[in-house]
């Protein structure tokens, strides 16, 4: 080998490998380089400590099999029968619980890792929640099996006809999905809004009347009554119902986008625990907003109309056509669903179409593209239409989505000279927010360990909603800041409380009203609606809430609350700044309205800071404030907070959603490939042994493999009598797909001529819940019969060759969406499968000025 | 096999297979079933007329080898030496010229075929310049070679310093990118407004003059004398210095993020053709705009700063650094670079980034669009800060971009009533925009084919430039509209002509400014300024002016005009529907104001139907008119009007763009396969017979192939004295590899240790533009020597099997970026290459309502 220069690396794992009894041949030839032209003879392996092996760089680790002999071949035969060696890696860098996502950041933060340390000794001494994968996520097949039977469906679709009506079914589907998004939104946005109006006029009435009959009592009780109540009522159903409904659903939406399979997400189940989940949050008085949940309920209405069935409770559904039922299909349904849901809630078309499609991004393409902005733009114009029909002109449209920014009086002007002090806000609004997650997340951890019953969760949101009854109360009578301006729209019940003169307490204008009203009321209010000592107080104790709120079992956005902590810190630094600034003469009366336009500026500006900081705003999160805002010359100072938020934050710990997608486990894939990980090859990152099976299989083995593995797919190979078990690769069959064939008993006895009696919709009738192996039944004769797989395996899966660098690896799974990799060796015969999870246990690390690459340890929960 | 149902296929092909002398094996085992184990015996092959091949749909077309004699790989052996045999493939749709690439949308357009067939009959019968492919245009390498080479210069960013060096490096050229492009818009803007006022007052002052002394030929010559000087020297500097810097630049732009090589666009000398270019063709008086060149313009400008070496044109060159020198970098620059010029050209830095974003879209990652998002930012933010200093207050930003309709004096409002007037525009605009693409593609074939030579083109422009005055003159002097209504800001210079009592003649507002204040003018100018007489003039000048500009050889964009199109048209519209309405009693005083802004509405609209007509846009064209805007609410009615006359024009023609792309040849990859292709193998698609090399080859025979054969790339396979030329594929070395190998002599005598001493920088000091063969000198001596290949080649290239289907393999290279997919067989052996043009040259059709695909023949020119 006179080419490659021997490079010795230290891959800086601990690397413990757990195999009972015998390995497998295919594991003991990782260690195989090219110079040995054999198979090593397998042995038991035990490696612990530093896995030192001698790579040579030139030539690569080479898998290297000559004619192998009949006996070796019985010998590596019994592998697919085992059970999968357990490959533990343990992470080297144990301290280190919050990180994120993004590489680099990563590798400045070093210094920041004190800082969290130390925070980290003051918090509960937890379990490594963070940076955790857990197995039960599978991946979505997004990639088309290409089997006889979807050839021949193909056949049907070359008619013109055919095609012509596929393409306006799917147009058609997208538009339903738009205006059956604003309906719901419109509907939800009523009936809060008339409900809510009723209870805080009802406390109203009491605080007015207690207030001169010193009766204060009996408003505080009934206050936390009421929330107690509807809340309880509210997580219950959530927690009975459909757990996946708690939250904003957001970072399960994003999962999905990006590949991963989330049992339950989608069902009819979740959408009535979120819909009616969240009016209650907010009636129950929670700090939470109904903006996040917009996108999930969104995103169930398009898998719900691109299934074309509807699954009840009692276990019946009615089907109406099956023609998208299959995970490609549905993902980008689900994309417009969700772009739907944003642009709905936001007003935002372009922000919506972004957010769906940010995540999808390795399947854009524009005529999907298209469908999903026409989707957002039907949502956004319907939900203006019957807003403005709500309030009384329907052709009015100036309602967009349920929460605007836009009612600014003036257009929003900004002199350069402002920029420092919104850049000394974006790092304000970093800086809190990652305490918002890092508080957010201890809590989470508390959450797992101790609050993880039932019961326990309902009671816990009850005392969260009754609590910021009471905090609301305490602060509106402690502080008792009486003021005569009238608020901005109608958007508060005012209440006076011990206020005289025709003056109302200015608490009351943020507390009695929806999170919502209280973010317009930050954002519009006169310049002396509110004095620093309520806005002080209103911070502190919302930003509490917000934490606390954040994570309950029930339905629940955490937009509006982190806009309204921005909005009023945002307000006092207005008012800082107005106080500062030398008045200017010329004004005149104009001066208290310029005041107000700018705090109602800086509060804009702290609202976008704030949410910058906790959510770690990607392109569509900035694209949805800008159009909130609607005024683009205002976007470019968003746009600058934003950014530098992010990255204040970003050195810190993650976003929030993306903490919850770590403390769930669940196996996003990045947008690239960690950096350094060209050592890596697709031998060292592949699942293996294999189960294979051969063209034809014998059933027994079938219903064994499918009872005794957790695989999802499994390689066909040829079936060479030669060599048994160790042919050329063929295709890949998944689980699904076998566990149908079973069901519907597709085999015969050996000889005979297999029988067909089965098409495409045969199997998307099972979709999306497919069958357990428990559910087959099967007697000792059929065990005996012979499938013939060829019909239905996928006859071209993609495959490497097991040389290939891990960023190759990951590009080709990320760039193509794929579920299942085959690894190959050089004669074509699977050696390996790359699944989701082999990829996304790399995380970038750094230690002692060297950047290091981290390996997850695979959980089974 | 009892699996596969045979299936007669019928590919709908002529074709013509011609193979000179003996037929290469690979060629006829394509007809080679699973059932024949044996390679069916090499003949010549040539079949002509329908292909009516059997195809076996259980099985697939295999490739079986069994273990071959040496007379037959000594047999084999000769082929990769041959020259490719020619493969033609004829359409059999010869009239369909005008087709798109949006393939349901060609499928429902049939019957708008019947207009466009009549619509040819009048033109000039011109040969086939649609639907073809030329051979000349390359791929981008967008793939990382992980040669050794590359492995060794890995090793140094090991260490956090250097990651951390590079990555605020290439943030730091994305700031200056969009800083460079913003002080370029800027200076570009103050020196076209400044000149071209100068230009006008000066004819004005003629005008005035001659009016009352009638002398009116003489600003009449003097105007048809300034823009023909101007107007020549423009085109002379295009046409002489890089032909490439003619028009907007945005379809090669386009092209180049799709992945296409455009030799000569981002040079310098590119630069100063396109900046002095532009400002020559608007103040020669062209109906263009400077728009859609910034894009170009910020292009080169990311392409050098990338680069870090300005080459100059007398063959020098400054090199500053050279670690971005690599197509992937370079690309991702370029991305920057596009998008800060749509952003400080339109103010839309959300627009600028999806424009970059959109064609280059299977590469979008996160982290990339953060940083291009950054660039466009600070293009935007400087170009406001720039323009606002130009026009006296620095910290005012009131202007984001260099056009913007931005100026209406209150928000837009819009009744849902309007909608249906909406729509009636955009069908209107879909038509009159598919009209001028036919228009404009007419005369582009009729340039290619009579006014090819330069001064042809030269002195063509010059003929425009003068029409241009003259028609302007004409009717300016010929309708004599007189109006005393002072135009909207002072964009324009009024004269008076004919008018009296201190009014002006309303059409000199529109024809003495620049066609950017012209659209200003339409948009804003008082609802009496303009008479309909006038408008319906404007339009009809104005859009064949608009179609003669665009294809001279200038630098011109096409944006501004399309839209003053639009504006006038929809002025007009609007004119009507304030005559049809009542007037409204309650509106007093304010009617006139009233009026105005709804003229000036349905000029907005018109002007965005117009450009979706013309231009077919896309999501980032909606996102720039909506950026431009500046008012979200009034994007939905945007939105609509975009979305339908892009359908419209689509059912006629594709978009100018594309038209222009198609003319061109450039082998775009569309987002997704073509429908149906599924029965297409990678075998049927792959180029072959391939050259190959082995890992020790002489030098001889690596020079001789470079300089027979035109592949960019060669498979390396392994050297196999018992079966030559047929060994395991290896790994890929690419042409300019090899070129650059053997310019530094990394050869040596057989036997002896090859030389080393080459690094990756040496590779990449020859970026962009690789040697020649014809540079290569090399003596009798050293031709016999050997090269190691093997530090050098790409050792994991993308492979797929033969049978993978088209869709499969497009899905691959398009999510990839490849260059180059190499096809093997069972064992592994290079059997074929599939490359751009083997994808792009696939496009759908449809016949008697059957869909179909035709293939592209590829054209040598």
């Amino acid at each position: 080998m006179p080419g490659g220069s021997s490079i010795d690396k230290d891959l800086g794992l601990k690397m413990t490998v757990h195999l009972d009894g015998m390995a497998s041949a295919s594991t003991a030839d990782t260690n195989t380089t090219e110079s040995t032209d054999t198979v090593s003879v397998p042995h038991p392996v035990n490696v612990t400590g530093k896995d030192t092996r001698h790579r040579n760089h030139g030539n690569r680790v080479k898998f290297h099999v000559t004619p192998v002999s009949e006996e070796e071949h019985e010998l590596n035969n019994r592998v697919p029968s085992r059970p999968t060696p357990e490959l533990k890696f343990e992470l080297d860098d144990e301290g280190d619980t919050l990180s994120n996502h993004n590489s680099i950041t990563a590798l400045l933060s070093s210094k920041f890792r004190d800082i969290q340390k130390r925070l980290k000794q003051y918090g509960i001494e937890s379990p490594r929640f963070r940076k955790r994968l857990v197995s039960k996520w599978e991946s979505l097949n997004y990639d088309v099996c290409e089997n006889v039977l979807y050839i021949k469906e193909q056949e049907k679709y070359k008619s013109k006809k055919w095609v012509t009506l596929r393409w306006l079914s799917k147009w058609l589907v997208m538009f339903s999905i738009g205006i059956m998004t604003a309906l719901l939104a419109a509907t939800i946005h009523f009936v809060v809004e008339k409900l809510a109006h009723l209870k805080f006029d009802l406390i109203k009435h009491y605080f007015d009347d207690c207030a001169k009959n010193n009766c204060l009592y009996q408003p505080a009780l009934m206050w936390m009554g009421i929330n107690l109540v509807i809340t309880v009522a509210g997580a219950a159903l959530v927690t009975f119902l459909q757990p996946m409904a708690a939250g904003s659903g957001i970072p399960y939406i994003k999962s999905y986008l990006n590949g991963v399979k989330i049992p339950g997400l989608l069902t009819f189940r979740a959408f009535v625990a979120k819909t009616l989940g969240v009016v209650m949050s907010i009636l129950g008085g929670l700090a939470c907003g109904k903006e996040g949940p917009m996108a999930h309920s969104g995103s169930i209405i398009a898998a719900g109309l691109g299934r074309g069935r509807i699954n009840f409770c009692n276990g019946k559904s009615i089907s109406f056509y099956s023609a998208f039922r299959n995970d490609h299909e549905i993902r980008d349904f689900m994309a417009g669903g969700a772009a739907s849901g944003v642009s709905s809630a936001f007003g935002a078309p372009i922000g919506g179409t972004l957010f769906s499609l940010e995540e999808a991004a390795s399947f854009w393409n524009q005529d999907l593209t298209w469908r999903v902005f026409f989707s957002s733009m039907v949502a956004c114009f319907a939900t203006n239409f019957l807003i403005s029909a709500i309030n009384g002109d329907p052709t009015k449209l100036t309602d967009p989505g349920l929460v605007r920014f836009n009612a600014f009086k003036f257009d929003l002007k900004f002199d350069l000279i402002e920029i420092p002090v919104f850049i000394f806000m974006a790092v304000i609004g970093g800086l809190s927010g990652a305490l918002f997650v890092v508080m957010n997340y201890k809590l989470t951890v508390f959450r797992k360990r101790y609050l993880n019953k039932n019961w326990i969760k309902i009671i816990e949101a009850g005392l969260v909603a009754m609590v910021s009854a009471a905090v609301a109360f305490g602060l509106m009578v402690g502080i008792n800041d009486c003021t005569d301006k009238a608020p901005f729209d109608s958007h508060a019940v005012t209440a006076a409380v011990y206020c005289t003169d025709k003056k109302h307490n200015s608490l009351s204008t943020l507390f009695l009203t929806t999170p919502e009203g209280c973010l317009k009321a930050l954002l519009h209010d006169p310049f002396e609606s509110h004095g620093p000592v309520s806005l002080v107080a209103f911070v502190l104790i919302f930003f509490l809430l917000g934490v606390w709120t954040y994570g309950l079992s029930v339905s629940s956005g955490v937009f509006i609350p982190s806009l309204a902590i921005g909005a009023a810190w945002g307000r006092l630094v207005g008012i800082g700044v107005a106080h500062l600034m030398p008045e200017n003469p010329n004004l005149g009366v104009n001066s208290s309205l310029i005041k107000q336009l700018d705090v109602g500026k800086f509060a804009l500006i702290g609202a976008a800071c704030q949410l910058g900081g906790i959510l770690r705003t990607t392109i569509s999160l900035t694209v949805i404030i800008v159009e909130c805002t609607d005024d683009i010359s205002f976007g470019l100072p968003i746009m600058i907070v934003l950014m530098i938020s992010k990255w204040v934050g970003d050195f810190i710990t993650t976003g929030l959603y993306d903490m919850n997608v770590e403390v769930m486990g669940i196996p996003t894939l990045p947008f690239e490939c960690p950096p350094l990980c060209d050592d890596l090859r697709a031998s060292d990152v592949m699942s293996h042994p294999l189960a294979t099976f051969k063209t034809k299989e014998k059933v027994e083995n079938i219903y064994r493999m499918l009872k005794e593995e957790t695989f999802c797919g499994f390689p066909v190979i040829e079936d060479d009598p030669m060599a048994p078990g160790k042919g050329k690769l063929k295709g890949l069959i998944l689980r699904n797909q076998l566990l149908v064939l079973l069901k519907k008993k597709i085999f015969c006895p050996e000889g005979q001529v297999p029988p067909r009696n089965i098409t495409i919709k045969d199997f998307r009738d099972f979709y999306p819940v497919y069958l357990k192996v428990s559910e087959i039944d099967l007697s000792d004769e059929e065990k005996s019969y012979v499938m013939d797989l060829k019909p239905y395996y996928n006859p071209s899966p993609y495959t490497v060759e097991q040389k290939f660098s891990l960023p190759r690896v990951f590009n080709l799974f990320r760039g193509l969406g794929l579920r299942h990799l085959i690894v190959t060796d050089e004669k074509n015969m699977p050696m390996g499968m790359v699944t989701r999870k082999d990829l996304a246990k790399f995380r970038v690390g750094s230690k002692r000025g060297l950047v290091k690459i981290e390996q997850l340890k695979i959980e089974d929960k």
